[in-house]
Formats: C-alpha cells, sequence, structure tokens
C-alpha cells in the first residue's frame, strides 16, 4: 500500500512553523511497513487544495492530511476532501456533545463557527478528538483511503497512535513489528563493520542503522501474521546483536540515554550528582527531564566560574592555578567534590570549553575532561568534540552525552 | 515571484529526520518577499524527481531543491536538475580543489566518487560549500530560476544566508525588509487588541502577531527601493509599538529571552545565579547557551532533593516541614540563600511540580512559586502553568522562562 501526506497550511510555508506532524505520521507509516512516496505542503487556498488532492489519489491508494479543520473560515480541508471523495457532510451529535463538553471543561464560551467541527462525511469514520476541538475522520471509497487530522501536534501523535494505528492495521493481513537498539559509544561504520554479515544476510527480520547526533540506532523490523510471530522472529536476532555489540547498547525501545540512566539507579537504588562547568546545567536539565529523576538525582552544581567550584565543590586554588579550569586534575577534584557534598553513590563532573572562543593550541574549542568518582575512586576521560567551529550547542549535548553514559557504565 | 521548494530524500520520507531545511529557506523567503505555494519531498527515485520538477517548473519561477547532493549512487539531484534545466554538468577545477583540500584538513581519504560532487552545471552559477564536500549551483533559463543545495542543515544554513540571499536580492528590485519585536509576559490576544489600530492601518510597513510557547512576536515589514529606505519606513511604526507595549518588549531581532538577559547583565556589570528545583538545571543550561555568559553567571545550584536545599542553600528544616518544598517560603530562603552562597548580585529560584505525578487538589501539576532576590530583599510570584495533563516539559520551559524575565525586569 503506498501513501502520501499532504499537510494543509499557510503558516508551514510562511517556516512559521516545523512540520513535526509529517514526521511522525512517516515514522508510523515506516514501521506498519506502508510506503510513503510522497510529502507536500499545500496553503490555506481551497484551488490548490483540490487540485493536490486529486493528484495525490491518483498515484497513491491513501492520502493522509493534517491541519486546516480549524472553526474559521479559512480552514477548508474536511469541506475539500469530501467533495474530492464524495462524501457528503451532516452534523455529528456525538461529536458536536464532544466539542461542547470541552470548551464546558476549559471554562471558555462555544462560538458558533465552532459547530462548523462538528461537521461529518456521511458513512466515513469518525477520529475523536480528546485532546481538542476538531475531530479527525477517515473516508473510504473505490479502493481510496483519505485520513483527516487536526495540525496541532498534541492532538494529532496522540490520536494517530490511539485511533489510526489500529485502523490501518485493519487495512492489511499482515503485521509489521520493530524494536529499535540504542547505542553510544560506537560509531555507525563500527556498527555496520561488526554486523555486516547479519545486515546482509537478514531478510524477516531486517536490520538496518541509523546515525543520530553521537548515537546509533538499529532498527529490526518483521512481517508475519500477527505480533506474536513477529517477536518469535526477531528474539534470535536481538540475542545476536546484544552478544556482538555487549554494552555499548544502552536499551532497547527506549527513548534516551537519560531514560536508561534514571531506570538503571532505581533499579539499582543508587543516586547520581553532577557537577557542570562546560556543559552548564544540561546533564542536570536532561535527567531531571525524566519524570521519577527525583528517586536517583538531588544534588546539582553548576560551577561555571573558578570561585563556584572552589566554594561548592573544595576544588584547590593551586590545582586550578596550576592545571587550569578545564584539566583532568580539575575534572577530577570536581567530582570528589561532589561526591563529598552531595551524598550520592555516583558524581560526574565536566569541564572543558564549548566555544566559539576561548580555545588554544594546547587547549582548543572543544576539549572536555569528564570524571567520575564513586566510593572506590575517580577516573578521568579528555574528549575532543566537534571541528573546531562554532559548534557550541553541539559539544555541550556530546559532552552531557557522554556524561551521562559514564554514569550508566558506572553502574552496571 | 513564486518558489516552491522540493525535498530530496528518502530518509526524510521514512521519518528518520525532520525537515528544518524546508522551514528554514521558507522563512528566508518570506522576509524577502517570495511567495512559496508549494512544499513537497520525494525520495531517492530519479523518475519520480524529474516527474515532481517538471510539474514544479511548470507551476512556479524558481524551484529550491535541497539534499541529493552526496557522493553515492543514489544522489542524483544535480543530474536530474541539470537535465530538465537543459545544463550540461562538467568538472569544476575550483570545487575539485575545494574538495580535496576539505578532506585533507579532516584528515580523511578523498574516495573516487567524492569527484562526482564537484561536477558542475556548465553556465550556472556554483554556490560553494565551506562547511562540507557538496557544493550547489543555481541553473536560469527561459525565465526559470533552479537551486540545488545540500541537505545537511550545518551545510545549507550558512550557504543559504552567505551567497544565495544575496543571489535572490539581485532578482528583485524591490528591497523587503523585517524587524521582529520580541515580546514576553503578555499573550497574542493582548497585544492584538493593543495595536488592534495600527495593524488594520498599515500597509508599509505591515505589523503582523506570531504566537510561540509563552511568547509574543510581532513582525515589522517594509517594501522600498532599498534598505534605508526600509528602515525610514519602519522607524515610526517601532516607537509607537515600544511606547504602547514597555517592558513587556524584551528586545528586537534579539534571538531569545536568554540573549537578552546575558546582554543586559554584561551591559549593567551585574551578576546573576540560580537555584533550580522543578526546572532542574534548565535555567542554568538556557543562560550558558549564551557565548559570554560567564561575565555574567558563574553559580547555579540544582536541589532537587530537600537534603540540598537545606545544604547548599541553608533552607530552613522547619520551612520545609511547616509549609513544604512547593511554597513561597521556601521558593524565597532557596533565592536568598544562593545570594549568600553565589555572591551574585541577583539570584532566582524555582521550586513547583512539574508532573505528571506529585499533584493535589492544594498544589497541582504545573504549579510553581519563582522568587527573585537582590540586596534590597525578595519577591516571589505564584503560576500555574499547562492544563494538568502530562506536559512536564512545557511547565518546565514556561517556569525556566518566567525565572529568566524576572531576572530581566530586576535588571531594568
Amino acid at each position: 500500500m503506498n501513501c502520501e501526506i499532504l499537510s494543509v497550511g499557510t503558516e508551514i510555508l510562511l517556516g512559521d512553523i516545523l512540520n513535526t506532524d509529517t514526521q511522525f505520521v512517516s515514522s508510523r507509516l515506516s514501521a506498519l511497513g506502508i510506503n510513503v512516496f510522497y510529502h507536500a505542503t499545500v496553503g490555506d487556498n481551497p484551488a490548490r487544495l483540490r487540485e493536490h488532492l486529486e493528484m495525490s489519489l491518483s498515484r497513491s491508494d491513501m492520502v493522509i492530511m493534517t491541519g486546516g479543520l480549524g472553526p474559521t473560515y479559512d480552514d477548508l480541508t474536511k469541506e475539500t476532501a469530501a467533495s474530492v471523495m464524495g462524501f457528503e457532510l451532516c452534523e455529528d451529535a456525538e461529536s458536536l456533545a464532544r466539542i461542547e463538553a470541552f470548551f464546558a471543561r476549559m471554562g471558555r464560551t462555544m462560538t458558533p463557527n465552532n459547530k462548523k467541527q462538528a461537521m461529518q462525511p456521511k458513512g466515513g469514520i469518525i477520529i475523536r478528538n480528546d485532546y481538542g476541538t476538531a475531530p479527525g475522520c477517515a473516508m473510504v471509497k473505490n479502493g481510496k483511503v483519505c485520513i483527516l487530522l487536526p495540525g496541532p501536534p498534541r492532538e494529532l501523535f496522540p490520536m494517530f497512535d490511539e485511533q489510526v494505528v489500529p485502523f490501518l492495521k485493519t487495512l492489511s493481513d499482515e503485521t509489521i513489528l520493530s524494536h529499535t537498539v540504542k547505542i553510544f559509544g560506537m560509531g555507525e561504520s563500527s556498527v555496520e563493520n561488526k554486523l555486516k554479515t547479519l545486515m546482509e544476510e537478514s531478510k524477516n527480520p531486517t536490520l538496518a542503522p541509523y546515525a543520530k547526533t553521537g548515537e546509533v540506532e538499529l532498527r529490526v523490523t518483521a512481517k508475519a501474521k500477527n505480533e506474536a510471530e513477529c517477536e518469535k522472529l526477531m528474539a534470535p536476532m536481538l540475542e545476536k546483536v546484544k552478544a556482538e555489540l555487549g554494552d555499548v547498547i544502552y536499551g532497547i525501545d527506549v527513548p534516551s540515554l537519560e531514560t536508561a540512566l534514571v531506570a538503571l539507579a532505581r533499579e539499582k537504588g543508587k543516586t547520581v550528582a553532577c557537577a557542570e562547568s562546560c556543559t552548564g546545567g544540561l546533564i542536570a536539565k536532561r535527567i531531571t527531564d525524566v519524570s521519577g529523576s527525583s528517586d536517583m538525582f538531588g544534588f546539582g552544581m553548576v560551577t561555571y566560574a573558578n570561585e563556584a567550584k572552589m566554594k561548592l565543590l573544595g576544588v584547590a586554588e593551586q590545582t586550578l592555578a596550576q592545571y587550569g579550569a578545564v584539566s583532568e586534575q580539575t575534572a577530577k577534584e570536581m567530582a570528589l567534590g561532589t561526591l563529598r557534598v552531595s551524598g550520592a553513590d555516583i558524581a560526574v563532573a565536566t569541564t572543558g570549553i564549548a566555544g566559539p572562543t576561548g580555545g588554544t593550541d594546547e587547549k582548543p574549542v572543544g576539549l572536555v575532561y569528564i570524571a567520575v568518582a564513586d566510593e572506590k575512586g575517580v577516573d578521568c576521560q579528555r574528549f575532543v568534540f566537534g571541528r573546531g567551529g562554532n559548534e557550541r550547542a553541539l559539544v555541550r549535548e556530546l559532552a552531557a552525552s557522554n556524561a551521562i553514559n559514564m554514569l550508566r557504565k558506572k553502574l552496571l
């Protein structure tokens, strides 16, 4: 089955908003084994919208449209799509009741134009909106499928997972399932090299690597009659991958390195703390992004100034004078000081030059020392991130990721 | 002039990467007054690429293509576009020398297929790539323009600003210039209400508001023969807007609230410090995102645990027991403690319930207290962010923004 995604909204064409809906829907379709050959965006213009939709339906089996379901006069996706697909719009009592209830809950007054959002194609499938006022819908006719969803990602994402995915599964006899192996600390080419034979020989499940910032993801995908069969096909492949790659794998289907760290520390009943110079709060921010992190994280220190390193962490003035703030010695004293102050089981500390200024030949932009301490002692690693240009955000991101990974490895 | 943007890349269709190039190019074209009626993405498939490009050129004056300029056999954008536009590809000596120099600088070996990247349309305009190996190009024929740019945003963004924008300006007699007024602490409808008459009456310059997360942007745009004329048209409008809105304006053409804070503190020679509970490092992270922040920020404390609030900031055990960690009293003691420990001129502290769990009827998810202290005393504000659902990231982002804004207002 081939599908294309057609977004509607002048604000997308003006570059005012990023089209995250299209990426989200694409990744979900890809996981379901549905081919996507085209993405497109048109503005709130009924003539261009109609022309594009007619072309899309002529070359694809399915069109998923996002946006343009709002209450105002320029929101015309539903009217246009119903007309192209040959469906009549009628007021749907249940949709209207939901919209009225939504306004009541928010304590806002419903205006007459909100009634327009309760119009639904007669004979179509209603896609309920529990997150806003505009319901979506699906129309099926003459072997073509047209699905309409509201534009706001906080409405579209859960509606897609809860209602569209089950609907799409009914269109196919086959189930596609995948698992994502998350890897930190090994480059894409090394991963490919280690798994080359396995990748080339495997047809079902397939095995494919994707490079992300500082990370690699390996996607294992199986096709079978049902989910249990898919899992059965994938299990031996996952075991082989784990055996080959070892502890550079930080999780399977885990959203991020920090999620894996929080889960591991909670499981082991350990606490962590951090002291950050060049990362400036990013490690603490990423750990506390994870709900439940308060069980394993209580103390963070952002010691951007030398005075803060001395006062909060007890780094010796002599160390800073002799080796500099960006040095192995300072990083180690920061980590040991953090352990002492926080009483945590493990502490990590970063010090480096995020740039774009402040680099020298001896200590270039991108140089970062990361130290990890526990009751047994302290280790330090030296890194140079980026290519020496204006890559402040990248240097900080990679330094934080490595610090989080070093905490994770210490816990293993 | 009408333009459309055509992205090339199977990884975009699979949902593996977000199409940030298209948003970037769209916002630049919009600022130049060039209309964009369509966005589209096709995969690395020469037949579909050719068909789409022919259609795009038939309906638009200009097509900007991104991606597919890599060295491998499936990168076919340049070959396809040159053929459709009727240009011949020849090896360009300067492009080849740049690619060779790039490999030498990175200490990597150049492979024969990298030579393909030095092929350029004869009679076209070369768009130099100082950030990677694939140069772009522009082809102009029969009143149609086709511009090709490499996909990686860290190459495309600077190439566009440095070379494509000046080229596009040569295509028009008219100059369009805009300024963006950045507003924090007033909602979009209030801004519209205050400026309604001005917005409706103004044709050149125009005035348009855009809502962002917790912020509003007002774009003032003028058309004239040259930049000086544009500035002259915009100056009185900017004065009127400033007079009407006052200090909710944190800057003009400033990238973020934290950039404005860092500049203001440096200008006044003041230092700031922070103590963060619910924001967990986000305030420090956002301040240190800004290069040069080390002049005005030295100390940050992430006191996620009560023990940390007592030990690092001297919050009284009695205060925590009597009022709770999420209270005005605790926030104030945190801010005063931060001022004492850091020796900074101003300190801010946050404590709240980011969610999704931990809320009660009395203290719901989203409740945040933010206190600001200086030598004259301490103030505290109470906020409830989000709608009580699973909006942890939003609650944290809005709390950090308000904390940064409170620091800014204290400095004024």
